[in-house]
């Protein structure tokens, strides 16, 4: 294990040479390396030769990249993610990048290059379509979240994972923007001119915050499964024929319906956004309906996948039982409704913006999709436990949401 | 940190004047010791002085005593004992026994000698009553269970604590033996001969399975509070003046509704087994009806103190919420009921009895007094989510118990 230092360009081009395969036989003379990192945390390098050999070299910072030196954060969270990658790896291999190499010294993984694909939220916000991409995060979701709980893992060896995954700096980020800022006026949001009376009518809702108060305690205590942790549209690379999620280094043991929520959450905001982004009526109409059938199809995709997992692989014979499985199934859909509409009001008010709703150009528009999201986010966490199915879900979302 | 070696006593002995300073300036020839350990896990032994100054020495064995080198345990849980005992210790100095040394490598921990308090579960089964026990009870219970969740500890420190207490052993014997064994004809039931036909229709109420595979999912999953995690009556010393809790090794984070649900169950234990001790009516009566007043004592102090602490003393602002915090006690409730109500049940039918009933010398009064217990744990399991308040519960009881 090496002392870890920085990586420049030149660092990590020696590293990947180093430590894969991949370019094993090719002059070193022949590769390039650039830092094509645009996250908030880490460093990212693409090495790569002219004949299409290429490969991502991650290394974690000792501080939040967008912040800077002045909020450090462990290098432990790359092992997380590794650590995290490579159980996600083994149960969906097709919807992950491959891992080449992990060396927790130096904070850096080695994985597959995924230039051929573009990431999701870019691809939304243009109002692209990805057959796969629905089906295969039901898959990803059903299958990373059922095979890592206790209805399938043996006792021990779940909770040694939930020591192996306690995860307090990135989990600490998620509290505070997802659960605390947007509630209360605080100097971490980032809230639109002309936004400020609505924002404040949300810090002043009582039963929305103490809707959010439990969500964000089951967040901290549900030790259900092991949790990407951050399944927005930003951690999801989409070609036509393939999904890969990336970045798990929130990954941690959480309630089940965070990481569906998430991922729900970050389609209703593009549903959102493209009132002030698809500027055809007709065009922009049957997209969002598109995008209902996919909220719906991801649901109904999850739940009839982790079903088939729960009658054939639970291990637990306590809990192989029919009615107590239903009322967990229930309480996934409930938790991810509230989780999707907190992701919603964060976006909107709090710190981290999406560019379904910041690249909107005209100011009314933007205003109007932000009041959208609010007001669907609001509906989301204030009636999830009244919302039986998808259905009304989805008549709850056309309802409010008259423009 | 010593190599591990099983102690004999006079290694007990040597053990206990090397590493405290209780007994300086004795003559070791004047200190006895004896091995005095009654429990299912571990050696205990007395170190003592003519004198009358005394200590505990506890050494974990390298499996379970009461089964035999056939069940290994590793030496771990004397350090999650340990650990657990001196964090109690911080919170409720007055109600735990002081931990005079602790060492990891012999898997050790010497501490105060209570030979003048008596073990609960012997009181309780003499009829014998305790002014300070209840409110002491619900002291501890609000007390560390509060101040090791999230509602007051730093969101890294609690995880981290998380870490500290994963105890996969010793929680697979709570798992098994609480929740799974007295489901089902299990080979480790300990069925009363006459028995056989009323645990059998436990077995097929499915009803009642489905609601105790939800109390063990919320066991399995619900990190709230760091659990004692064996609150019977066996773990507790009592004088007049004084109450003990002893035996932290099961110590994890779990749901707090479970040490309060462990407690309640073992008076209920008592109460039932009560028809058969007890022989004069009138007597018996009186006493069963203090118990019933006990726990309405028990939890009403519980909740009146946490909810002091709730007010007082939570640290994250978005927990700092109103309805939030009586939708919590609410669901601490809620799991009280459910665990009570297990723990009636497995000490009727699984392997670990208590005496409450297996001393009623009377064959037909100790089934009728099982029946009892099986009677209040499955409606308690059952109608825990009806059951409002403790009027209700007690309303309930003495409906259930028509002898």
């Amino acid at each position: 294990m090496a002392v870890y230092k920085t990586f420049q360009p030149q660092d990590a081009l020696a590293y990947a040479v180093a430590h894969t395969s991949l370019f094993e036989g090719l002059d070193p003379a022949t590769l390039s390396c650039s830092e094509i990192g645009d996250g908030n945390l880490n460093l990212v390098f693409k090495v790569s030769h002219p004949s299409g050999t290429s490969a991502i070299v991650k290394q974690a910072l000792p501080y939040a990249r967008c912040v800077g030196e002045s909020w450090p954060l462990t290098l432990d969270r790359a092992r997380i993610e590794a650590e995290a990658m490579l159980i996600e790896s083994e149960l969906c291999p097709a919807l992950v990048p491959t891992i080449y190499h992990y060396d927790a010294g130096m904070a850096v993984t080695i994985m597959e290059d995924l230039s051929d694909h573009v990431i999701l939220r870019q691809a939304m916000v243009a109002g692209e379509h990805f057959p796969r991409l629905i089906d295969d995060m039901a898959r990803f979701l059903a299958d990373t979240l059922f095979f890592t709980s206790d209805l399938y893992l043996d006792q021990q060896q779940k909770k040694a994972r939930v020591a192996q995954f306690i995860n307090p700096e990135l989990c600490k980020i998620t509290e505070d923007l997802f659960f605390l800022d947007p509630y209360c006026d605080h100097e971490r949001n980032n809230v639109y001119p002309g936004f400020e009376t609505r924002a404040a009518a949300l810090w002043h809702n009582e039963a929305l915050k103490a809707e959010v108060a439990e969500l964000k305690f089951r967040f901290l205590t549900e030790a259900q499964a092991l949790l990407h942790g951050d399944v927005h549209a930003g951690s999801i690379f989409v070609r036509q024929d393939s999904t890969k999620v990336i970045d798990a280094e929130f990954a941690y043991y959480g309630p089940m319906g965070f990481d569906i929520g998430s991922f729900i959450g970050n389609m209703l905001l593009n549903f959102c956004g493209q009132w002030g982004l698809m500027a055809a009526e007709d065009q922009r109409n049957a997209y969002r309906s598109g995008l209902l059938e996919s909220i719906d199809q991801l649901w109904s995709g999850f739940a009839e996948r982790f079903s088939e997992h729960l009658s054939q692989s639970t291990r637990d014979p306590s809990l192989n039982n029919l009615r107590w499985q239903s009322r967990l199934l229930r309480g996934i859909w409930q938790d991810t409704l509230g989780y999707a509409g907190c992701e919603l009001i964060r976006r909107t008010v709090g710190l981290a913006h999406v560019k379904d709703l910041d690249s909107i150009a005209d100011e009314q528009r933007r205003l109007q999709a932000a009041e959208q999201a609010l007001i669907l986010g609001e509906a989301l966490v204030l009636q999830r436990h009244e919302l039986d199915n998808m259905a009304d879900v989805l008549a709850m979302l056309v309802d409010k949401v008259r423009y």
